[in-house]
């Protein structure tokens, strides 16, 4: 039977770097003593006391159907954290709750972009944004950020393309790279938007995981309110990945129709996982903090160790769950570097390949296990580009 | 700022026959005492059983991501229930798992239809179908389903819009008539789906609420199997609306692309979630013999009373958790009557108009109170019918 183009043409098609990541999985399953330095998820599960809170909610009645954009409750909640935390006044007619950060990201193009439109994105990127982009029809335009200018995006690019473009989808603090964008860059992007009549959709899912600088939502920038969807969760900043639930912000008419969007994609998010969320919202601050911490130290022993050699070189770290190293001195591509890591050392990294042909030459490294595992791994990493950087007659055949 | 006018079209326009349901609403906050029969929800919670097992799950470690298409042990136990109740074998390869059967719905259309696709579906209709249909892209065509055939479509009527149709999207047991499609309805259907190359999307979410009769799912009829997308869910057989967890049964490769959108649309279901509809579906037939029981024995009772007089009659209610009533004998439409009803009596039904125009002229009762409650309600309704039927000056001006 035939199948819609718009689904079959979802992934692009082709390899697409993540060969390494199934094999890692694959000798794990068959026994294989693997380091697993690959995904975004923390080493730790929900805390208890969200999952109690979200136990009594269901014994409390929250079984039922919500309402479809979310739960006042929630929503205030939504609202009163992004104005303590951006300085913008937020009203629940601001927020759209969402099964998760994706789903944020799927409504906000859905939005965004009619079929056939242009929908810009920064390479590297994270690994769904093209499918996001095709599944609502629209046409992904990616936008490189370069090593040499350490991933921040540059405006001429973008102004390049932004002609007749819906919408600009940009990730700070950003994955795969962990780093985060300027004042300066953000101001740019803003300007772009508002010359090109672009929307700006924000995918800020890691602004709590901040090591250097500070995190700026460009919604907060002159006439970009107006125009910004950004997409929050819970998952990064209160470890509940599985829970899916997250939300967008954004101008009071697009999320009344997201929300009208949502009755037909979803009809809404359990209650009792709201019911959970507004108590891990209440946890406040030192809550947050406790689930970063991890992640800040990490980077620090990683940066240690990359200040220590000089073979690998490290882009500046600023804040997410990731550390991007550069070994194009080892002579070999990301993928063919992960592949021999993988196999030479049961280190499972993903290579930088992985999110686009910006990071080529790059592996990501999720500071995801616990630091002295880490750190053997990276002294294998360290050890194995050293080998290669000065025996290339060492490299495998690629 | 400029919205996609695929999202600003979504719902149409115009009256949509919902008023009388947010005038209830209203009603009710502001303190009346109104008898709400108007949402397909049970007037019970989730049961603790399944509530505990979802807590343990959480606590067993569920938190974290998921399989975007399904856990391998629920898209076992799916298959296997699909398998043991339409005879038809079917694998883990065929079961996706979404949040809820309206998120089934969203991505079963999204497999079958390209922009600008004709998409067909049997009006009167379940409120969110033609929203779910404009928000892939493609065009809804109701076919009319009429009170004098007792709401079984006449295949001559889907025929007429067939040619170069993509879909046809059915939903039996029925809501809102009630009715369960014949076996010679579903047999002509199919062929009609054999004939111009359609889809067939069979929302079967009502399978385990059957009064006469047998629920007959047509995938299992010949040649169906690779051209049938089968909307299944825990929120009407397991009293789990608000747990927000379903699946979609169809050929492989379909189930293949699906899996692949939803790690683009939601990124999978809930781990905890699926441990819990795991627990569910283990705990057999007497168990959702047990979720059934009430609305059997309320639709007898419905039927009862409307056998004892005769301005209103009953269309026949084989299934489902309503009873469409006809109440043209009164001169009033089904919006105006159902006005009515709210205000002098402060009893909430559904008109039939909220379903599409081939309802006009009946309302629809949901069975989700309780008996006592449910037949007051009723004896209300036939009341206020006989006067106007009896007495047209009484009736309201329009």
């Amino acid at each position: 039977m035939k199948l819609a183009r718009r689904i079959t043409g979802l992934t692009g098609g082709g390899s697409d770097g993540w060969d390494v990541y199934y094999r890692a999985k694959d000798m794990l399953a068959a026994g294989h003593d693997i380091t697993q330095l690959t995904i975004g998820e923390h080493d730790i599960g929900t805390d208890r006391a969200i999952l109690d809170a979200m136990h009594e909610a269901t014994l409390a009645g929250h079984t039922g159907y919500s309402m479809f954009n979310g739960n006042l409750n929630l929503r205030e909640r939504v609202a009163a954290r992004v104005t303590a935390r951006t300085g913008l006044a937020t009203t629940p007619d601001n927020v759209l709750i969402v099964p998760g950060g994706q789903a944020g990201l799927f409504a906000a193009h859905h939005a965004a972009c009619d079929e056939g439109d242009r929908a810009l994105f920064i390479d590297p990127y994270y690994a769904t944004y093209p499918g996001t982009i095709r599944g609502v029809g629209a046409r992904p335009v990616a936008i490189p950020a370069r090593p040499d200018r350490m991933f921040q995006p540059d405006p001429t690019d973008i102004a390049a393309q932004a002609d007749g473009a819906s919408s600009l989808l940009i990730n700070s603090p950003n994955n795969p790279t962990g780093v985060i964008y300027t004042p300066d860059t953000l101001k740019a992007i803003a300007q772009l938007c508002r010359d090109h009549d672009m929307w700006l959709i924000s995918d800020e899912v890691y602004d709590t995981l901040v090591w250097e600088g500070a995190h700026l939502s460009p919604r907060t920038l002159p006439g970009m309110a107006e125009r910004t969807l950004v997409i929050g969760s819970l998952s990064k900043s209160h470890a509940m990945t599985g829970s899916r639930i997250g939300w967008v912000i954004g101008p009071p008419e697009a999320i009344a129709h997201m929300g009208n969007l949502a009755t037909h994609t979803t009809y809404g998010v359990a209650g009792f996982v709201q019911e959970a969320a507004c108590f891990a919202l209440d946890q406040g601050a030192a809550f947050e903090a406790a689930i970063a911490a991890p992640f800040r130290r990490r980077r620090d022993l990683v940066l240690g160790m990359i200040e220590a050699q000089d073979v690998v070189r490290a882009i500046p770290a600023d804040g997410a769950m990731f550390v991007m190293l550069d070994i194009r001195a080892t002579g070999l591509s990301g993928e063919a570097f992960a592949d021999h890591l993988l196999d030479t050392h049961h280190v499972a990294v993903m290579p930088g390949e992985s999110f686009g042909s910006a990071a080529g030459g790059h592996v990501r490294v999720a500071l995801t296990v616990d630091d002295e595992r880490l750190a053997r791994a990276l002294a294998h990493l360290l050890d194995l580009a050293s080998d290669l950087a000065r025996d290339p007659a060492r490299s495998p055949t690629d």
